[in-house]
Order: structure tokens, then sequence, then C-alpha cells
């Protein structure tokens, strides 16, 4: 089984970009740390991850998805709330995808209440910071 | 470790109710499965559940949540929508509660968009069917 | 046949509340003249009441519709305009609920004008006063 | 006593248009029923209607009803959403409007939830099928 | 010098509806108050009156102003506030049309404060009763 | 094959009101240069024309359509932006209706952004001046 | 009779500001004209006038009146769709107070449609011009 | 004279729920204390206090005022912003309602600047913490 | 202690506007009670008064209180439902300012439900006509 | 003459993507054929298409024109609802772009019924399938 | 060169007021420093200021600018957000006026987000403190 | 001291497109201008430049900004009114970030009157033409 956790703007921007929200790990210390712990829990998994700032780089991998995945995480950052063409994108392939928010999204600025993507997404999963991830992954388990 | 599941408006109808939307198995023939699921992984963890129609039956068993519980799994149901005075109530304790919805609310009416819970839930688990419940679960662990 | 009028908040203040809305007659003297008209017309008809002001009753009542009436004639007063829990509870019933109201609700301040219960109400009669109530029944005669 | 039946735009294209939403009886049909049930109930009861797709002959129509009629059964179709001009053509005369739909307007469109008719009417039925009319009829008797 | 009153629906009401509002006077009778005022004062001055519900025939009669009337004194009734066609009809002539309503319509309901044809006008008078006609002359005089 | 060019109002004053957004032709100029057009072209294609100012008389020619076209190209004029009855009639009848405006309509006054037809229109073709009505027809070829 | 032309913040500016809009006559010459006019005409007609930039010193003249005049023609400029004050004032006396603007506030920005006045003036004349005031005066003989 | 003081969801909760908006003070400590300042001060006023979480329990409060109270001083919580059949009850009964809030609910969140009961309150008293409760009585004295 | 009760426009008409909202009372009358009353029961209060029309006024006096009082009593009139100069000049000082109204401002047209001074404002008293003055006052003893 | 199309995001999905609204045919397909059409019936003309899942590569395109093409075929696909750049583009060229949509954008969700486009473009056809670009390409013949 | 400073309400209290947003120097301490520094640098400059809290000042002083400076740099305070009269006196004037912000109204309040001034404002500068004059004074130069 | 200027869409194409509006210099020819003016000045002041009509570009340019810049003068197009990407991004880093257009934004369409920019911008900068960045980069000195 092959996953794939996909974060869109300024998420490289994590471990440096106001902690007091987001924590002080980065994704890449984070993701090493989720690999390791399912290659002892589930070998079979296979983790995968990418990030861009381009809302079009999100939408090319996941039109790529159907050959290559069984799922995405994704993470579209600030695209959550303005990109119709990546909520689309979703919809215009069969691969799951679940929707991650490691802040409370609903508890901050109302711009950040509403999402194109949720519609289209086989499940939401918001505010549990960098464990939001995890438990995305374990809906797929 | 003591978790509470509480449920809200009409989904004692679960199994009986729209299983198209919600599926045809009750919520208290999943809580046993929970229970025995969890009984063998975790057996420190003791699990409880309640379902009221009443917002302020919701409201009284959040109170009491600080003597009895470490975390409540909220599902509240139409109430979700419409009640300041349960987001309040989680606001007023200091247990940590997560709101699960079977349904993807957003995929729905768009009433069913907006919470009044999120702000004041620490995280929030949407769409995934039961699941959900089990996903909020994972989230103490 | 049993049909079942169930009534919401502060209608068991009719009679004494605002007379020039609702007029000076008291529900229960109005339902006595209701069954005593029935009991000649059509004898296999049963017609039974209740009033609360709890919208977990009004739920709970809904509920156990399904094993005692053929149908509900609902004036749910003020929770008409605020509560998506007893439209949830209408939609997880097969039992036919028609949405009644003793007063013009368009012609009252617009907060009445929009109902939440009318899109799953089997039919909905508005403004003739307690005639409101027999229009309904004989709806589902 | 005199009553009269008044239908506004494309309910002349009843039982030919849209039958999941509006069944497949033409109202000349259903009016033939009508009759001749209420000239056995009722003899002193006469019964007449009109159709037109043009705003204006609704409204020449209401006006003449205080020579003519006693009551006015109108379903004034898409022009309930839209006619300032016949909701002050009602207004404008003492004869007693009853305002009915057949579908349920409040499951249909937004812009089907509005009426500018119901407040000026004195009592409006929605969404009993062709039996919304029969059900205006009794409250006039 | 030609002018021509052009009233709109329910206006042939007047007199007859809502006196509270409109007074007792039908426009028919005020109509030759103001031609035989203004037979003596402006010997030269040509006034015509029509009246029709329908908003087409409103329409017929601004597209053939250009050829008949130097200008129109345009009470438009309650398509005042729904007809973009009246609104473009005025637009599409070179006469210059003046707006007038007898009541207040500021003062009411909500509805009738706005006006399609506003814009369009080359002047609007409002609130004075029946004497708004006579002002919406002296503004061509 | 019959098709039918239907116009709603204003659309007579074409050529003589305001030709910086319409041009200086009128529409029966262009209408015969149309039909000398695709006498050569199809000489199959019959087409016809007419245009009122009646919403009324429009609505009429719509539901006569099934009998007598196989295609209407309908240019509503200003109904279009408040005409839920025209809307209602197109989807009444079978005949494919293809919605057509001379002007670039989303470049004007906002209240004329909104179509209440283009949800049941079979396709749409705005601004490109009278030659809209040559690309409707296309569409049907 | 006494009758005061009370004008608002900026009209001190006519004839200076926006010619365009407002011609290049100042409001001093043109109320030379008036008075001349009307002494003539109407020699028991007085006629003052005042300006202010002011919103406090437009309340102030409105609260004298009763006192001094029996009508205010008033043009409250900026203030007539910001001042909830000066709307009160009207109220607060019984002089009828006659609203006039010299443009066609509906043609104009759409923050200048509403006015707060309009629902407490004894009625309003909007768009002729400077020939607005002499409307206004007229209302009164 | 007897005074009820009716509060609302989460008010059991003050003292231990967000102390530095709404103090450190249960309200049992502080009602004693206000028994015992207005026993001396007005010996004949008899002061009662219940509380509930229960919308409907509220309701049935009010309804029974009218043989128990001279007057409510209503603190409903987070009701106040949602409930409309609270609002109802109190304009079911003659006895004078006082609506008081603790906190100065605008200076909150948004949702809670909007009051449904406040139109029916008798008067209205906001912000000056538990004084508050004190200025409600002194307004029936 | 000194205290200053600030009034705002059309405040000076009490008594003269308005009765049966305001009452026939001046406000110097009322003044004058409040001051005999409170001289006896609290000697060392020292209560002033000022009103004005003008919004520039209110914000000097605002702005001079911090050397002069130790609280203000302020009704600003129309004033609280527009000015966000007065918001910030009670901002911009350390004195408490508690907001009054005599009428039930919630009661009244939709624009008085708004107030851009309660935020800012020690303490909100809505409703109890000319008594909301004498509260103010307690509520700094 | 040569006219490029240009296809926005997901629009490389066409044919594999819900196919119940956009058919089974691909882009490539489509244009193939097209291309294979005007050869014979126009042979000067030359076609030419590109996508991209990038609003920077469509705004590049669009720049890029001027030299290039005589016209633009234009399918933004989702962003069309959410660019402003790529209308701004479109103002920012002398190339004339004709917006086209393959589905009937007004009968989906409503987020799909505003285009930032339309406004600068020469001419919008929508919900003609695939036809819709044969018919732009008519419209520059 | 003569260049005017206007400050509206409030800004006398700069220093004094909201430190923490403002600073603790007085306007007349900055603009002292002002004057001493373009002496130097641009001895042909002359600086002047004045500040009101009256509405009316700030327009009578914005009228008189085209006889007395070349140019105006304007912070009206709260009148920004509420002012149509101001923004109206702007207009009147040929005397550019830049509109200046010392804090950052776009990350304060909401109703601080628009300006009634900007659109008529020859250029905007807004958050950077005190230095936003500087600026301002800058772009005359 | 190194200061980035930083242009989003479409101001490529300045000096070619809307010259009415942005003028007819290429921004290249104005940044050398510039370049050329603080070299004397500001020997010590590197000023550099780049452009993209990619949303992710312009995020990392800004992600860069930290290592190799004390400042950036942003002027992000239409991106401003659309891109809580980038607003995000100028958050994640400490590098100061001044907003600047040329043209006044606020004079323009309503949707340009938002900026997701502004409240993380460290000072906002409008409508001054090409002198927009001149001001800007003296904001720095």
């Amino acid at each position: 089984m092959k996953l794939h956790i996909l974060n869109g703007p300024n998420l490289n921007r994590l471990g440096l970009r106001e902690p007091h929200i987001y924590g002080a790990t980065t994704f890449e210390m984070y993701f090493k740390e989720l690999q390791e712990k399912y290659k002892k829990l589930y070998p079979e998994l296979e983790l995968s991850y990418s990030q861009s700032n381009h809302e079009g780089d999100l939408i090319d991998v996941i039109h790529s998805s159907e050959q290559n995945y069984q799922g995405i995480v994704l993470n579209a950052g600030a695209y959550t709330h303005t990109s119709v063409a990546i909520a689309d994108a979703i919809k215009s392939v069969t691969t799951p995808v679940v929707e991650v928010h490691i802040s409370n999204t609903f508890a901050r600025e109302s711009f950040r209440h509403h999402s194109y993507l949720s519609p289209n997404a086989s499940g939401i999963i918001v505010g549990f910071g960098l464990k939001s991830y995890q438990l995305a992954i374990e809906s797929f388990l």
C-alpha cells in the first residue's frame, strides 16, 4: 500500500514560521519519525511526501495519483480556502484524498473557515497538530 | 484512562434513519465492537457511551466530565449547527473534546457547513463513517 | 387510523397569550371540540395530543411515531425557526408529518419566515387560526 | 357561495410538465372531479376556474372578485416569487385569498422559498399535491 | 405640449383600496380636476391618461411616446420595484419620464425602497399624495 | 427543421435604442439577412421570428413550441433577469431553448449578471452582437 | 407663510464643484432668482436660506423651525446618507420637511441610494437640478 | 414583592469557568450576599433563584411567573442568542423580565451581539459583572 | 465623586418629541429631581449635565473627562449608531463611560440595534425610561 | 488566420473525469477532429492548442498572443471563478478572447455561476458540450 | 510650496491614547520635528497643521485649501470610515489630498477596512506609524 | 542594505497595457531610473527586481528573503485580491514587506478594494503611479 503526503504553500516554512501556532518541528523531521514508526507497525505501507508552493503542482500530483498511490493525505495550506481547481482535481481522480490541517482552522480568521476541498474529500481531520497526518494515515489502514 | 462517547439528537435512530447516508449499523452494535477491539489493544482504556435528544443533557454530561473522564468524543448531531450553549459548555471544562461527524457535513446542506463547536474543540474529524469515532479515540492514545 | 397533534413551546399559553393574534380559546378546549367532531364523522379516527416546551421531548415523540401513529400534525412553535434537530427527526421517521401554524407567520417578524421543518414536512398549512389543525387532519383522510 | 380557482403561469402545462414533481393529471381533469365531488356534498357551492400566463390577467381577475366571488384559491405559480403587483392586488380587495402550491416549494430551489403573496393571503397551503386545492376549498366551508 | 400620465398595476383601485394610505378619491376624479385646472392656467397643455395592470402595456405606451408626447408622468405602482423591462423602455426613448409615487414608499415595506426606474427617470417625486402628479406636471412647464 | 427566434421586451427598439451598445440595425433587417443566408446554405431550415413586450406572450410561444419548432433561440431581454415564469416555461417543454444576448451582459449593471433562464437553457451565447443569433442557429445544425 | 431652505455640507461649493453634475450657478444666485420670482407670484411667501457643513447646525435649525417656519426645504447633501441624527431631528418637530436633491442620487454611487431622511420627510423630490427646490416650494402652496 | 433570578446554561460553572471574563465567585456565593444585603435594606423584598441548562426549563419557569413573582431577572446565557422560544415565553406573560449579562457581550464574538430576548425585555443591563444582577433588582424598586 | 451626564442629539427635545416613546418630562426637569434625590442620599456625589447636537462637542467633553469626572453617563442618541469617532473617544480616556438609552432600542428600527459605543463602554443600560440614568449612576456607587 | 485553444486546469482529465458531465472523449481526440474538419472548410485557418494546470502558464500564453494569434478560445476551467490575474491578462492584450465552457456552469454549484473573465471576454459560449469550442471558432470566421 | 496637515477626531489624544497602537509622542512634538527637518532640506516648503474633532471643521478647511495650499495631508481618523461629506469635500476642490493612517487600519476592526475617502484621494499611505505623514509630504516633492 | 522589488502578474505588461491607468513606461525603464537615482543618494543601498506571473514564484521569493534582503517592496497585482497563500508567506518571514499599488485600487472595481496582504504588510502605499515604489523605498531609509 502506497500513501502520499502532499503539502501545499508555506508548509516548507513549518518549524520556522509562527511556532506558537504550528510548533517548531520541520515537516521533514516529522515525516522521518512517521516513516520509522510505520516501517515497524505496517511494513507493507510505503509512505512518500512532497511539497510545493505552486497550485498547479498540487494538481499535477493529484492527477498522477491513480497510477502511483492508494491514497493521498493532503494539506493544501492556504489553497484550501481559494482553489476550486484543486477541488476539481480531487474529483477527477478515484484515489481517496483525506484533507488534514495542523491547526484548528475554525478557531482562526474567518476566511479560513471555508474549504473548497472538503466536499470532495473522503474525510477531514483538523486541529490535532502534526498528529493530524498520523490520524489520516490510520484512516487508510 | 476513561473516554466518553457522547451522541446528540437523532443518533439513536442510526441504522434506522437514512441508511444511504449513515449505514445500517446501530450505534449500540458499533460501540460493542469498539469496546471489544480496545479491550485487547489498550486494556487500561475505559470506554463509556451515552446519547440524548436534549441539548441540556449534553451540557450536563460535558459539565460532569472533569470528575469522570480524560476526554470526550462528541457527535452533537444537529445541535452542532445551532447550539452556542454546548460550545460554551466545552469551553467551561478543561476536558479535551474531539468533535466527530459520521457523514461529510460539508457535502450536505449549507446550514450543516457551520459548527458552533469547532472553535472550542481540541480536534475535528469528519466524514469517515463510524470510523470517525475510532480515529477520535486514537487521537487520545 | 391514529393521528397525533404535537404542540411545541408556548402553545400551552394559547388563549392566555397575545389573544389578538391567537384568539382566546385554550388548545385543550379546541382539542375536545375536534375530538367530538371527528368521533361522529370518522369513528375509526383516533386523535391524541401532547405539548412540550422541550425540544428534546418533541424529538422523542416524533421518534416514537412509527410504532404509534399514522400521522403527526406538528406545530413546533418557535422551534420551527431554530431547530435543525427536529427537522432531522422528521426525516428519520417514515410517519408523514404535516406542519401547521395558527397565525400567518409570513406576516410577522422576519425571523419567523424561515422554517427548518418545511423541506421535510409532507405538507404545510399556515394562517387559518385553529382551523389549521382541522385542515391538517383532513389532509390525512 | 362562489369560489374561484385562479391558476398562474405554466399551470396549463400540468400533467405535461415535470410529472415527477406535479403528477400526470391535467388541471381540467382535476377540476371536474372537484366540481362533481362538491356538487353532492355542498350543492350551494359554485366553483369556477381560470388560468393565465399573464401577470396582468391575474390582477384583473382578483380586482373583479369583489363583485363575483366569496373567495379565491390562488396558485400564482412562478409569479408567487416575483410579483409585488399581485400581492398588492390581493390587498386591494376584501375577498379572502388562499394561497396554494402543489409541490413543497420549500424543498425546491431557494428562490421558491420566498412568496410576496403570503403576507397578504388569508391562509397558505403547500405541498399536498392537487389535494392542496381541495383543502383550500375546505377552509372556506 | 402633450403630457401623458401613465399609471401601473392596482392604481385603478385608487379610492377603493387602502384609503388610509392613498385617500378616497379615484384617479379619474382627480384627473378631471387636473385637466380643468390646467385648461385655465396653460391652455396649450394637453393632458392624457391611461392605466394598465400589464407590464407589457406600460412598455408599449412608453415606446409610443416619441411620436405622441413631450413627457410622461409615470406611476408604475408595484412594477417600480420589480421591472427591469420598464426601466429599459424608459432608456430606449428620448421622451423625459418623471417617476411619481403617491405614498412615501421609503416609509413602507423595505422591498418598496428600491426602484429599478429611478436611475433612468429624469426626476423623481415621492410622497405628496395625489399632488405628486401635479408637481410632476409643473416640472415640465 | 424549424427554428423560432423569440425576442423579449424592448428588442423592437433595436436600432433605435442605445446604438452604442446594440448597433443601428433593426432586428427585422437583420432577420431578413439571416433568412437569405440560410436559405442558400441550408434550404431545409425554416426560420421564423416574433417579438413581444409581454412576459405572458413569451410563455405562450414557448408552450406552443412542441407542436411547431425543433428549437427556440430566445433573447428574453430584461425578463432574463426577473422572470421565474419564463424559466419554468422552458423547463415545461422538451424543445431545446438556446439563450442569447447581443451585448456582454456581464460587462453591464450587476443586476444583468444573473439569469433565471440559464440553468434551464440548452446553451448560452453572450456578447457577439447580432452574430449571437447566428451562432445559436449554428448550434442546432 | 415662511419657508426655510436648509442646505447641508458642500452645497456652498455649488457652481464651483463638479459642474457637469450640478451646473455652474451658485446657490446664492439661484436663491435670489427664487425670491424675486415668488415675491411677485406669492407676496405673502417669505423665503429664507442657510447653509452649514456641520451636522449639528442642521439639527439646531430644524429644532428651531417650530417657532420660525411653516415648512423646511432640506437638501442635507452627504448627511442624507449617514445621519440618523438629522432624521430624528425631523421626527422631533411638527414642521413639514421636504427632502430635495439636485442630481439624480439613484443614478450615482450606490451609497447615495439610501436616505435616512426619506422615511421621515413629508415628500421627496430628486433629480430636477436646481428646479427641485422650486418644486418643493410649490408643494407647500 | 417577590423577584426571581433565572440563570441559563453554563452559569452553574460561574467561578469555575473562564475566570478572566466572569470572575471567581460562584453564583450561589453571590446570591447569598445579595439576599443578605436586601434583607436589611428592603425587608419586604423576597429573592429567589434557579438555574437550568435546559431551554425548556427556562420557558417553564417564565410561564409560572405570573402566579409566583412580580419580576424576573433573566440571564439566559447562550440561549440569549439562539432562542426564539424563550423570547416568545417572555411575551406570553405579563411579568416584567429584565435581561442581564455579566460580561460585555458586545465586546465578544459577533454571534453574541444579537439577542432574541431584548425586544421583549422590559429593560437590558449588560457588562457590569455580577453587579448587573443588583442593578436589575434596583430597577424594580 | 463627580459624575457627568452627557446627552447627544435631539435629547434637548425630550418631553416635546414623540412622548409616546419618551414620556413628557424634559431632561432638565428630570435632572433636577436626580440632583435633589442624590444630594440627600450621597452628599459627596456631584452631578453635572450637558447636551449637544454636535458630534464633535460630545468628543470634546469626553476628552476633558480625565481632569473633571470619575465617570460619564452617556446617551449619545442617534450618534450611538453612526459614530466611530465617539467610540474612539471613549477608548482614548481612562474615565469609565456607561452607555444608557431611554427607550428599548432593540424593539425599534433595525438600524438602532447596533451601537458602535457598546464594545468600549464599561456597561450598558437600555430601556428603563428615564430611570436608565439613575441605574447608571447607581452602577458607580 | 491563427486561432489558439487554451485549456485550463483539469481539462487534461477530460474523457477520464466525470463523464456524465463532460462526456468520454479526450480533448486531444476532439481537437484532431476539429483540425480535420476546418482543414477542408477553411484551409487558411490554423488551429493550435495547449493546456496547463498552472494559472501563471495561462497568463503567459495570453501575453504571447499578440505576436502569435488572431484570437484565443479560452476554457480556463476552475480558474474562471477565482482568477483576477487571468482576467487582467485578457485586458492587457488586444487579441480577442472568447470564453467557452463545456457544461452549463449556471446549472451547477453556485460558485461556478460567477466568472471573473466574462466582463473582459469578447464573447461567451456556455453549455454546448465540446461543440462550444466549434461555435467559438465560428465566431471568428 | 504650502502643505497643510489636517488631523481629525481623537488625534489630539495621540501620545495619551492607546500608546501600544500609536506610540507615546504627541502630534505637536512630531510636527515640530517635521518642520525642522524640512526647513533644512526644502527651505521653500511651508508646513502648517490643524486638528479638529468636528466633521464640519474638516470640511471647512478642505474648502479653504484652494486659496491656501498646494496640497493636504489628511488623517481623518474615525471619520475616514463614516463621512461621505468629507469625501465630497475632497472631490469639490482641485487641491490634491493624500490620505494617511498611522496604524495599519487593515489589521484592526473590520469597520476600519473601508474608507469613504480613498476613491477621491490622490494617494493613500497606511501603517508606517508617524512616518506615514513624512512619506505623504515626500509624495508632493 | 538590500531591498527587492517584487512584481506580480501582468506587471510585465506595464507600458503596454491600459496606459490610461498605468502610464506608458515599462517597469524595466523605471527600475533603471530608480537605481541611478539611489546610487547617488544612498550608495550603500542595493536594489534588485524580479517579476513573475506565477503565485508560487512570488511565494518562493518571499521565503528566500530572510537570507537575501532587508526589505521587500511587493506589488502582487491581481494576486493581492485572491491569494491567502502570499499573505501567509509574508507572515512566515521576518523581512518587512511594503505593499504598493500603482493605481488607486479603491477607485476601481469593487473586487480590487480588498487585499489579503494588507493585514500582514508593514505598510501600504496606493495610487501614486510609479512613484509608489519610490515612496516604499523611502520608508526603509
